[in-house]
């Protein structure tokens, strides 16, 4: 039997990859704290459940494919908060982001089309650009100039006549970069200037701790055709299993040919739209609580990546991973060793290993990110069990 | 902007086009029976919403990408009172069939590579086969000769050195066919020799009305490494707004691919698992009854059509499909009529127009498919309205 090139060429989840040498770390008692994905333990708000309990229906019927209408309106109304206007048929609801994006790469990338992407970037980009047949052409960025990105010339310089698109993460995963407003007028300019769709995958917007205001690459109205924004609930509301997310857009082509793929698989869950409706009703003291409790985070696991020799890391502004360089030549060899091989007082931790961030051979093998989505004292845990495990592994 | 080729090509859902129309003649207060869309009316089994009711989590967390354990084991089960044995990763969990089909074209299909699939078939193939680059081969097959397609030589004929999978759907969408063992042997044989793959859709299994055998492709263990089976939970527990299928094969290079593309999506809805899990308590008895109720709609509907002037068509024999020639040119128009122009005791009636379930261009103009998933008063009326509606559009 045959299998596609593209499938063969995707590579295995670099967060998921060492799931079976962590449950065999398991099965000989070890704890370990999960750093390497972005699943938080904040507490989903009640009006979640409370929609679920509520819900009086009996027969669990598909929902409409473009998404529930109670749903579609509460984004609407969250959305003009931030002073952007759609219309019901702008929101298309999805299975999480993931399926925005494998839906919008799709519509947009034909085999051989080109995509912008900023690197290091969230690795599952790979798989979704890879099963549309399209090929990424990456902007390599660095810790030490804050990991921008927002440059016409380096933009342009990627820039051929099968380029479809640029898309980036904003705030940043996994570099925590957060883009200024002028940074965003860059990239919307290059995008209007040689009709690229510009792909805002927003889905940590509220998970900055600087100051900084909440953007959105839908805001400019001159670009409406080429603005597309990925969504979701995952984050915003800590509802990863609610499978609920959104593609925005005031493209009406693109619009149209997304329903058709949206028609296809007929619906998203029914009952969790309904739900994540009720999220929407969540205070603006919610987010403000959500914000302290990461910034807490992030210093705690800035202050303790700081103090060990030879890791190197920058302050994240937003989203809630970090980067960091360790005193290790493979990151992914050091991950499956701390699984295999070593415990620090009954415990040890796992990272996601560098290289799956990058598209350029060789880039972030001695990398990892960090997902600081444990309590402060998980995290301190955590360090413990890196610093040791760093220092043992370097006297081998 | 540009835009895929592939989603181009991509035609609007049959069940779903008339959509815009139908919430037209709502508003001017019309009562529409939707026999349109395979969504039954059938109460969803209660220990679905008690699992919900009664599950306690506090942080919604993303499942497993492969899928919640509680859940494979309830299918594993199933499957062993069906006769087939099957390990823990052999059963992938999947938003709906839907989504299992597109990760299965993705991880077989390259560009221009064939699936033979016997035509009348259901729509939805075309967007996954056609996103995934592939092209469909159709086998033709017509009412008179029962919509039969096991048969060696016409499959052989549509084999190329690009073939990579025959694709049926038993008991079959929209045609009611059911397969009977030693024509799936005849498939099994010819997979089995060509070395592609075989794939049963099988998500109408219980639904058979003549004391056929509940079957599947995944019996025969000498194509084991062939076979691959659809399922979901969406008709067989009238759960459809549940999202929840699977994707199951023994084969462990598919199997090891389509792990890395359910990855890359994180998860199907955690809650959605924990509650179809239950769904696989209920007792053989729940089926007998929903048989026997189908068989009484089945029934109806026959008789009702079978009554009607220059209509034409054949006793299902499974799933809730029937698929009728009706006496007009083209039944995308009359159906377009009938939500305009039409309406009978203040109901108006909608079907799915044949076309769409043909690749075969022209076939399939006078055809419909009419799905029988409301309870009997709610088919004759529906009836009611095709009649008196046939009459009318035909005295034009």
């Amino acid at each position: 039997m045959n299998y596609s090139m593209r499938v063969k060429n995707c590579c295995q989840s670099p967060m998921r990859k060492f799931h079976p040498d962590a449950e065999e770390a398991k099965r000989r008692g070890i704890k370990i704290y999960h750093l390497n994905i972005g699943q938080p333990d904040i507490i989903t708000p009640a009006p979640y459940f409370e929609a679920l309990q509520n819900s009086s229906v009996e027969t669990l019927a598909y929902a409409p494919s473009p998404g529930t209408p109670s749903l579609v309106q509460q984004m609407r109304r969250y959305y003009r908060n931030l002073g952007v206007d759609y219309a019901m048929d702008d929101i298309l609801i999805t299975a999480g982001g993931s399926e925005a994006l494998q839906i919008l790469m799709n519509c947009i990338l034909d085999p051989g089309d080109e995509i912008i992407i900023p690197e290091p970037f969230y690795p599952n980009y790979h798989s979704f650009v890879e099963m549309a047949g399209g090929v990424i052409r990456q902007l390599t960025t660095s810790m030490d100039q804050g990991y921008s990105y927002a440059d016409r010339e380096k933009l342009e310089r990627l820039i051929s006549d099968r380029t479809r698109a640029i898309l980036f993460t904003n705030p940043g995963n996994p570099t925590g970069a957060v883009l200024t407003e002028p940074e965003m007028r860059i990239i919307a300019d290059v995008a209007k200037e040689h009709g690229l769709f510009v792909i805002g995958d927003e889905v940590y917007r509220e998970f900055v701790y600087n100051d900084e205001q909440l953007l959105t690459i839908g805001m400019y109205e001159d670009i409406a055709d080429n603005a597309v924004v990925i969504d979701s609930v995952s984050k915003r509301f800590s509802a990863c299993g609610a499978r609920v997310g959104a593609l925005i857009t005031k493209n009406r082509i693109l619009k149209q040919h997304a329903l058709k793929l949206c028609q296809s698989r007929l619906s998203v869950a029914t009952q969790n739209q309904l739900a994540a409706a009720a999220l929407y009703d969540v205070k603006e003291r919610y987010f403000n609580d959500v914000r302290r409790e990461y910034k807490s985070r992030r210093d705690t696991i800035l202050r303790r990546l700081s103090a060990m020799d030879g890791v190197v890391c920058a302050e994240p502004k937003g989203a809630f991973y970090i980067m960091a360089k360790l005193p290790v030549d493979d990151t992914d060899a050091f991950q499956k060793w701390l699984l295999s091989s070593f415990s620090h007082d009954g415990a040890t931790m796992m990272f996601a290993p560098g290289a799956g961030f990058y598209k350029t051979p060789g880039k972030g093998r001695n990398e990892v990110r960090l997902a600081y989505v444990l309590c402060a004292e998980a995290i301190e845990k955590a360090m413990d069990v890196l610093q040791a495990g760093l220092f043992d592994y370097n006297q081998k």
